[in-house]
């Protein structure tokens, strides 16, 4: 079974991340780790921080000449601001965050040592962890990107933009927008909310290709494909909602209108002409492109503070402020990819076998070879 | 750990659920569990089968005297209609089923065989041991439900309904909606689907009050209460998309407007004037009510079927017609609040102890005190 | 992932079993289960209780014409004496057994309420899994057994027996015992302490053939196929010691007369002359036999009862009686048979991958082939 | 739920552990982590690496002024001799290691890359991330410690010793054995086999004290206590048995001679003149000590190499040799005190809660003072 935990905090030394049940014989590209790491950091609005860190990843253990070999793999990310023992006490909790939620549950009074693990730096573990799985899945053909379908109150339209052709777009983009016009007016409104001492939210799109028919089961309400897309997404640091294909809209739309009908083409098999559903049907991946939306609240820190209360005299007092993005959506989109990325390979090991790559790549061939028999 | 495995399928015998951890010394009502296996039948708009069905549960362990001693207990609910034997192969997938993709995963050719696990007849078994999870929770005051947000394109605005009065109004609608006006338009448009042989989807809200600070941590990515509230919704036949608070609507919103400031009053310790957060912060409960939205697509299963393909003769058929309902919103949302109170309990017992309801009432007193002198 | 739950009491209405994991396309013979059933009903030396039993499973779901289909299969075994709401309550609790432990934990006053659930009742429900796991596992050549190395001081020597020929010997025997000379002494040693009102423990042998090469992994200490093993035995009640191969012989012996030599053969590979590593290496199954041992302490409900206190009353009392055999060391090898089945199939499907037995049988080949060239 | 996973190679950088769910408020002693980490380096008839290692831990999280918050531990173990990439691959397996069945599994054709991983090294994560268990524990006055009751022939009789006493009689003895004349048989023997180029194995005994009632349960094969103990200790790289209290010998006496007799006494409760069962009855620990034995086959790397075969060759071949020790049983016995601290401190926050010292504290006494009054 493929798992991974991680620990770190914000200022401390690092963050370090352990995968295990990853098979042998996968090639690996470090540099490619790297990429993934400073995705995770660019995006217009971004904070001073982003340009501090220029995350780099070490790697501790499961890799000899840059193979995997079925040891479990240990990857370390270095903070360059390693300045927890300095850092001031955290008195007054910031809504919006795990401060005093996270304070009364441990039983502790600098809330530092919550917001420390509690912050957004830990998802650099999973985009480390999510690269490795990104390159296993590479070797099937299976591809995971986003984009970013709004910023505040700015969407984007991009229906009309062929799901092929979105990664190129994003990663041309400051803020992973297809559209340069839409751009343009989610930086505006960026600007504004600096200005104003504000914060912005907005919404990504996570696509996987290739993503093959028969992940995840009906059987348990624990092995659907989509309560893992709703683990994975809904864990993300800010995000409060996640949607499956056009979960949201479909659900004021008669069934007629809904239901992807069915269609048959030699070879490749069934298929259908429309994706409303996202890629999932009844608990299991169903051949298409997997499509999820995730929903993001502003950034919770602000530099005009909101009201909170001094945890020890029990005073009205201003939120503390910490240094943080004025709009993180791009970076969420790239968390949300590695999470994506991480529920496919588990569910892919589960369906396919573990151990190593050749004999994954045999048991993959099969099926395929299976399915076109049908 | 609190956990459960259910079997059963849709026109077998009945469907059992066995529930792992459930603590000795709660007194359990049978008439309570029953109470909720009708409240997940009923509803403008179900189908013939609703009326046959009338569930009932039988207990085959774990109580004695009507008490929980901390053995497993298992629930049988039997099916009215058991009649897998007799029924018809089905050659047809369903468009927005798991027919074909279940058909393809498993290797199965009669597609009645994929059906009748993936048929929503399976939650059954959470609303069953939901409702012990439900009795459980009571003891400690926490209250778990929910009501329809809305039915196709109508909507009713609840904003002004206090949390307090929801249940009783929801309780005495047929579509489980607080307003009599938006329900009223809520059956029109149900007559007029039932007319056009269409079917319709829609959103409801689960609640839960006095969920105390502190359940689910930050610590791993698949601790978050966020994650676990995902995952349950998510795992609901037919959902699509699931929303904290108002997690959609926030994602438009600057971060002024979206956070939730914190206050301080005596004994009752840090609360908020606004709850836009649903309750989860940093993914720990922060002490206000857990408010939760599922997105439910239209019932799959259309009178006037869609387009399809015999997977034998692979030619272009009319999708199998199966006996449905034409909306299933208000019976989704008494899914999602078994599923929503036991991942509240699970979380509950791994914070509190576990195994007898005295010690556990012990440890919760005591950290309820704690928390006042913090 | 292939897992279980059971539940039921000794005096109730009956013991409950949900499998889920188990893949689709396996035909399944009833027969076979109740044979099982059978097997860990019978012994010299068991009570009354198991003549009154003769269990026998009912199917109530995961079953069609007797095939699997991919869904959880649900096993209900009736009790022949249902009367627990007639019994007295245990006030005694009786030395070896969880009853004083229990009611402590729980915080239960009526023992039996306790010694109901922690009764060997409950292997009926791993028998009936098992014998599943068996059937699977047999479709690819893989065959689980056991035999009693030993009642109380009565030891036989199966040394020069050949595996293969051990099952033979043992379904014949009235206490699975591959000698008919030390099978007379085991029995006169039960007479024995039937007349003196004692009981009789033992040691029990279970051997899978045909256990490919590669299950279990030393990646982490929880995959290691050794900790399966060890939590398999050591989880039925009354087994106190466990031991692969010849573990506890060869911590006396030097490295030189221990480990098992190399040797390689065309096709068939590389393989050992010796196995007294009883077929793990590493935490890894090597190809060679499995081979485990479970030392079972004697039945601890004597008809002598021993000292114990009054739980209310806090005065010495004698221990409670119960119904119970002299010796079931037989029926504890049925059950180990079982486990081993269970933790065989559940390793074997997280190499070769799930969902149906077609795929599983192309991936398993595969492999084969694979090591062939190797 | 406390968990950990590891990563690191013998000769890589390092091991690293993540250990999460550790509670917040327990102040931890490194002096004390690198006092195991020693403690499991020592041992008449260790190789030269022994000397070279001196590990020492560094903490890369989890800590603030040696205090937990609540969040994951991570520790760092530095290898000294990181030559991994200057190594020779490794072509002739040998017998009693993962080398031929990982090799196989792991379709690897140098053998290197997996000894690196199989390797005895990985168990330092364990010794460290026990010691913080160690820590925790002792907080509520459970210590866990072990000795040797076997090298190779040479038993010590330590029935006489009360077990208080065996902590510091072993600490002083370099085999970790309570006889100082035992202890000096057994390092005759250790010197005879270094001259012979054997190798040689043994038993020890782990025993924790005031180990709480309860731990544990009956109510499904995966949560008996002793299947975590079974798990735990047959987890451990070369141990091939396991034995809860006497479960050996207890195999062939009589019921009347095994089962502990149960006596009371005010305030402290319900407890046994004797402890043959060791602790756990029924699944459950019952408040004597928990007293487990590991059995571990002799050193498989042997000076004098076994017969192998060259992987590529497939020619007759001596094993490869690698620095090894002639006996490591003392230092088994400390990753096994490791093990077994892991799996009470898991099973006590099951029990009593988590998230910070002071509630599980108070948890504790409560539990304490309702089994005064049981």
């Amino acid at each position: 079974m493929l798992r991974f935990l991680s620990g770190g905090e914000s200022h401390g030394k690092g963050v370090t991340v352990i995968l295990d049940g990853y098979p042998a014989g996968v090639s690996i590209s470090i540099a490619k780790i790297n990429k993934e790491l400073s995705r995770r950091q660019v995006g217009y609005g971004r904070g001073v921080r982003m340009q501090i860190e220029s995350d780099s990843v070490e790697i501790l253990s499961g890799l000899k000449d840059n193979r995997t070999f079925g040891s479990p793999i240990t990857l370390f990310i270095k903070n360059r601001d390693y300045t927890i023992d300095r850092l001031d006490t955290i008195l007054a909790p910031r809504p919006g965050h795990a401060d005093i939620a996270g304070g009364l549950k441990y039983n502790i009074k600098d809330l530092r040592l919550i917001l420390e693990r509690a912050s957004a730096r830990e998802t650099v573990a999973r985009v480390a962890a999510g690269s490795l799985c990104k390159q296993f899945l590479l070797d099937f053909g299976i591809s995971v990107f986003s984009h970013v379908l709004s910023i505040g109150s700015v969407r984007v339209n991009s229906s009309k933009v062929s799901l092929e052709k979105i990664p190129y777009l994003a990663e041309k983009s400051e803020l992973r927008c297809v559209s340069v016009s839409a751009e343009k007016k989610m930086k505006a409104l960026i600007n504004e909310a600096q200005k104003s001492g504000d914060s912005l939210g907005g919404v990504f799109e996570v696509i996987a290709l290739e993503v093959p028919v028969g992940l995840g089961s009906y059987a348990q309400w624990d092995m659907r494909f989509d309560a893992l897309v709703g683990a994975a997404i809904l864990s993300i640091p800010a995000i409060k909602a996640v949607e499956i294909g056009d979960g949201v809209e479909n659900s004021s739309k008669p069934g007629s209108k809904v239901q992807d009908e069915i269609y048959y083409k030699k070879i490749s098999g069934f298929y259908r002409k429309t994706n409303r559903c996202g890629g999932v049907e009844g608990g299991i991946t169903n051949g298409e492109p997997l499509v999820v939306k995730g929903y993001m609240k502003p950034i919770a820190t602000l530099r005009r503070p909101l009201a909170s209360v001094n945890i020890i005299s029990k005073k009205v007092s201003k939120a503390s402020k910490e240094r943080a993005d004025i709009c993180a959506v791009p970076a969420a989109g790239v968390v949300a990819e590695s999470m994506i990325a991480y529920i496919i390979m588990r569910s892919f090991l589960d369906k396919f076998g573990s151990d190593n790559l050749n004999d994954i790549k045999n048991n993959y061939k099969n099926y395929i070879k299976r399915l076109e028999r049908y």
